[in-house]
């Protein structure tokens, strides 16, 4: 949640330049994402009636090498009519620019489009159906996309993950925490679910990446964990992230009925993707409490961001494990 | 630089819904202030076709007591002609509305017009003219402000921080700070200049407080230093903060003799204002020394600021001290 490079106006217009976009207007860095630095960008356009867009500067974690895979994939998608941004490509066809930082180090910067909608915090049936709904069309659409890219975050780093922490440092978080991952963990690596359709997957589309209008999904955003794995995951991934309430722990089966009834909508859940989606669902809670868990024993005092707990996934865990029902066929019968 | 306190989508929403400036289509964090939270506003504007604004949550330094001063001068120099965003009142009349923060302490908050610009990093001579005039503008536009603030920046106040700092603090700092201040600051206190026109002054009008379309300004920004005071001290703080190069101590004749010839088109510098300049222009330089002198030793390591050196304006005050003439009548016959 910070600007980590400063980029003066001169060097910012010079950037623009690069692009067919108009000339530069204003540039407002913007407090989002922790692995990026990100500007508001307005430019006259290319008509000269304005135009916006995000300017991202990959900081930390992203692999350059990688950036085709998720610049490209938002090119596709959008081009299929689904709501993400689209890359804005540098007048020579480039999908990135690099350029150094503060520190002379060479980081990728990219252009994309600028969407409106706001984040909710507390979202309603009719949003959780929409986003249900949208998170179908982008498993379809993407089904034509070439690019392959592995699951950075699947069953193996979660492992790595908890042995990082270490017994000691998850007692240290919380005794339950500890308990949990020690009863858990062994077990969904043992069983987790092999031979399920696959596809490119967000898996990270927590409110905070999807932009809405009322009830219209008018952006999903920050794909930077997108890769190719486990087609229900991404509805298990998502429904650990949107069907509690603000306190995080509390099952709101409102939401959770009408964010499954949406996808359904777009795409048919098979019985063994539907058998599988508690696991998928107690797998899905286990990666953000150890990655959560993680970030809560190595992030400096002084760091830019805010800590998560992990608690609050670590109890979903426990929520799927019990509450094997929520995936049932019943919830579908009304 | 950063945004303190959360507000979610719907809190936003019903915030926004106090003004009459359409719906919420976007907000956006904005990492700018320090001691503000900001937000770039987008709403479906009065007429549907858009609108934008910056919403602040004033969070630490400010008195909401002084909160009419600032907001009710924007919009007086506004309707003067000054490029400077109106504050937009509220449906039933409020310059600010008050809010519980994440803490449950109550704050104020503005919404302010949104104006397009950049602020540049290494003005041109074209741009420091522009600047100059729209510093005079700004004096003329003020001088029927009723409104009255004393400045808390004054040469009591570097006293107040140079003793709250120590001598063996600015000596931490650098030994050449401490002896500057030991030599500069008794005879500053001691022959302050007084009796010269006084108006309300900026205060800061740094760059960054300052936006630019080419060589236009577009925007005078931050007034929340903003004070009664000598005029002509604001021209000095003008100057300290624009006539030196990016290392900031290197000292830029163009940009002077711009920036005052800029000034002087506007509103004519008297001959006492003119002879008061050098000593106006190192106090100027010892307030920012001093400021940034406390903020040096008083931030702690894990605040999300960057610490300013204070030695920048510490050498810009010898400068001022040694090159009296930079102020002279032979820089204007040309």
């Amino acid at each position: 949640m910070a600007v980590y490079t400063h980029l003066g106006a001169e060097d910012m217009a010079a950037l623009i330049a690069e692009f067919d976009v108009g000339t530069l207007v204003s540039a407002k860095g913007i407090a989002e994402g922790v692995s990026n630095s990100n500007w508001l960008i307005e430019t006259t356009g290319q008509d000269g009636r304005g135009a916006r867009f995000i300017l991202t500067m990959y900081e930390f974690r992203i692999d350059i090498g990688e950036l085709p895979y998720f610049l490209s994939l938002l090119d596709h998608l959008a081009a299929q009519g689904c709501p993400v941004p689209r890359t804005i490509h540098s007048r020579d066809g480039r999908l990135y620019l690099e350029r150094p930082n503060a520190a002379g180090e060479l980081k990728a910067l990219a252009l994309i489009e600028y969407l409106p909608g706001v984040s909710v915090s507390e979202p309603t049936a009719a949003q959780a159906r929409a986003v249900g709904q949208s998170l179908a069309q982008m498993h379809e659409a993407a089904a034509s996309f070439r690019g392959v890219r592995a699951n950075g975050m699947g069953v193996a780093e979660w492992r790595r993950l908890a042995d990082a922490c270490g017994v000691d440092g998850l007692a240290e978080i919380s005794p339950e925490l500890a308990r949990i991952v020690a009863e858990n963990l062994p077990r969904l690596e043992h069983d987790w679910p092999a031979g399920l359709p696959a596809s490119v997957i967000h898996a990270d589309l927590f409110p905070d990446n999807v932009l809405m209008l009322g009830s219209t999904v008018t952006g999903l955003i920050d794909f930077y964990f997108a890769c190719n794995d486990t087609t229900a995951y991404d509805v298990a991934v998502t429904h650990a992230a949107w069907c509690f309430d603000a306190s995080g722990t509390s099952f709101r089966p409102d939401l959770s009925q009408a964010l499954l009834e949406g996808y359904r909508d777009r795409r048919p859940l098979s019985a063994a993707e539907l058998a599988a989606l508690p696991r998928l669902a107690q797998g899905a809670a286990m990666r953000f409490a150890m990655s959560r868990a993680y970030d809560w024993l190595n992030t400096p005092a002084d760091a830019l961001v805010t800590k998560k707990d992990p608690m609050a996934f670590a109890r979903r865990l426990e929520f799927y494990r019990d509450h094997p029902e929520v995936f049932g066929p019943e919830v579908f019968a009304a």
